[in-house]
This record gives structure tokens, C-alpha cells and sequence, in this order.
């Protein structure tokens, strides 16, 4: 269909080839609760607009609270979760914005499925790492200390698994790299559909 | 959030004031199969494109074969169907493209949910109207024939309600007015955001 998924138009850009411009690049944040996902989302999708492009941040924020906010978090609900996420995340693909999608999403076979699903070429899953004792220190919604006092169930890392990562696309040791760093890092995979 | 729901973002607008630039209109078509909506949708979304604004077109062929493809046609799952579907086109509200959604939508409420998540101020409802003899006529995906010899259950208009809209922001009659005159009427609700 060539009018669906209309990429980056500029008002010169009209009656020309609007695809030619498009940046291609559907970044998925992967990692603990406290890994540094969100910060680096945020960050990045500033960096995004100053370059002048089109994107969108999916994440709990705007998906939990609305789309998805008849699921808990048992692992079926989770799996359809993520399941919704990357179905929204690939339409968003297709209208031609670059999509930062910052969800634990611990299961392998998920990510899997949100590669297959937005395409594989666009693809960049990111697996933002650092150790359940960091996570815990920085803890900056305060989730793990309610885990710990039992006001949380089935917390990933915790008392739920979470599948690390065997082949991601970039790895962003939130230990070892600064904020900057991680950014540039990510932001290397944006490229020109050719 | 100051950089969530990016809106369009052109080369000239970088570190301006993006949001002042954007246009404010989220459209829902509804009405019976075979009615028109699909029609002005794709000639609607053209026109948009031509006109060098960024725009989406859901509709079935891009949500119930993906996000709603675990969803049947009994009422309850319609109503999930057209919650997600307006949960989605909040979201593409929110990046800052138009959305043209074509979805039959057959119970007031869930119009009424649209119209509340998607934000008032931008809705535009649609009455695509069409008697239901002038659908079966034309029947363009051969449904209502299907209908008649028993292949699909539940039919909206035939065996399934459709609540006709009470006070829709446009009547477009199919039966009376040209392709034209229907995208023309529905393109003058598209606005700068103030």
C-alpha cells in the first residue's frame, strides 16, 4: 500500500520521494528495573528532536496506564504486554518515526517476536546492563524496597526472571559508560534508508 | 512531559517551538460496511500527504491482522477492539501526526471513549452514512453476501446493532455527495493548533 506509513514529509519534500529521507532505526531498551533504561530513552529522544528527527518514546508511562492497562503482571499478561508494545512500536515504524521502546520485556522469546514483527533490519535491541546490586542501590521508583516489604509480587530479577540478552544488537554497561556516552552509542544506529 | 509527543518536528523548527506548527485533528469514520469509510480514508490520507502533513490510517488491515488479531466480533471484544484502537490513536495524537481512523465503531460509548482519550478538542466524529440497502449494492468485500448465505454471524446492521451517531461533528452521505465533496468537507476540520 504506498500511501500507508507515510515517512518523514517535508513541505519541499512534496510530490518527490518521501521515503528516500527516512531515518530507519527502532531502538528496544531492555533491562532490570533501575538498569538506567528510561533515563537513556529520555535522553535520546531529546537528542532525536534537536536532530530534527520524528520519534516517539514507548514506555510504561504512556502503554501501562492506557493500551495495556487491563494487564498485571503475571508472565501471560507480561507476554501480552509486550506482545501490544511491539505491534504499536511497528506501526509506528511504519508511519515512518523512529520508535525508542523502553520495556523490561524479560523474556526472550518476546523480544524475538517484537524483532519479527517491526523488521529485523530496523531492528536494535539494546540490552542496558548493569547488576541486580546496582539496580537495587539506585532504585529510583523505590520498586525494590517494596518488593522487600513484601508490598510487591513477582519482581523481575527478584522473585521473576529475567532472560538476559544472548545476542543484542549494543550493549550499554550503565556501570562503566556515562549517560553521553550510552546516547552516541545508540544514536550510531540510526541510518538512511538506502 | 515536555518531550513526549513530539510534534512535527521540520529542519528549519530545530530548538524553535515545535508545537506551534502543529496541526490538530484526529478523525474517526463510522459507519456500515460498505458505507464509504475505507474510501475517503485512503483519499483523505492522499490528499493529507500531498499537502505535506504527517499522517496515519488505522483501520483493519493495519489493526485487527496485528494488535487485535486475538480479538473475535462478539461485543465485548468490538468494544476491546475500539478501546485499543482509540488507546493507539491517542498515542499517534500525542507524537503529533493526524490520524484517520476508519473503524465501523458500531456503540456510542466506545465513540464516546474515543472522543475523551483522544482529546475533544481534536475529534472530529464522522457519520459515514449510507443506507443499508446502498451497502449491500455495493457490498466491496462481498460480506453481506457472505451474511446471506450464513458464512458470518453477527453482521453490523444486519444481525449485530449499529447505534447511528446522534451528534456527529460531520455527516458525509455517500449516497449525495462525490469523493470530492466528501474529503473536501472533511479536511476543512483540520486546524493549527492554537
Amino acid at each position: 500500500m504506498v500511501l500507508s506509513g507515510i515517512r518523514e514529509v517535508y513541505p519541499g519534500m512534496i510530490g518527490k520521494d518521501y521515503y528516500t529521507s527516512t531515518q530507519w532505526f527502532s531502538g528496544w531498551l531492555t533491562g532490570l528495573s533501575g538498569s538506567g533504561k528510561s533515563t537513556i530513552a529520555v535522553e535520546t529522544e531529546k537528542r532525536l528532536i534537536e536532530m530534527g528527527k520524528l520519534c516517539y518514546r514507548l514506555d510504561g508511562d504512556n502503554l501501562r496506564h492506557g493500551l495495556n492497562s487491563d494487564l498485571g503482571f503475571s508472565p501471560e499478561e507480561r507476554k501480552e504486554n509486550i506482545r501490544r508494545v511491539a505491534e504499536v512500536a511497528a506501526l509506528f515504524a511504519d508511519a515512518g518515526l523512529i520508535a525508542i521502546v523502553s520495556f523490561i520485556a524479560p523474556y526472550r522469546d518476546m523480544r524475538r517476536f517484537a524483532r519479527e514483527k517491526i523488521g529485523g533490519e530496523c531492528f536494535v535491541e539494546v540490552y542496558v546492563k548493569a547488576s541486580i546490586e546496582t539496580c537495587k542501590r539506585r532504585d529510583p521508583k523505590g520498586l525494590y524496597k517494596m518488593v522487600e516489604s513484601g508490598k510487591i509480587d513477582r519482581f523481575t530479577g527478584i522473585n521473576a526472571p529475567y532472560e538476559v540478552p544472548e545476542h543484542p544488537d549494543l550493549i550499554l554497561d550503565t556501570e562503566t559508560l556515562s549517560l553521553d556516552e550510552c546516547v552516541n552509542q545508540l544514536l550510531s544506529f540510526v541510518k538512511e534508508k538506502p
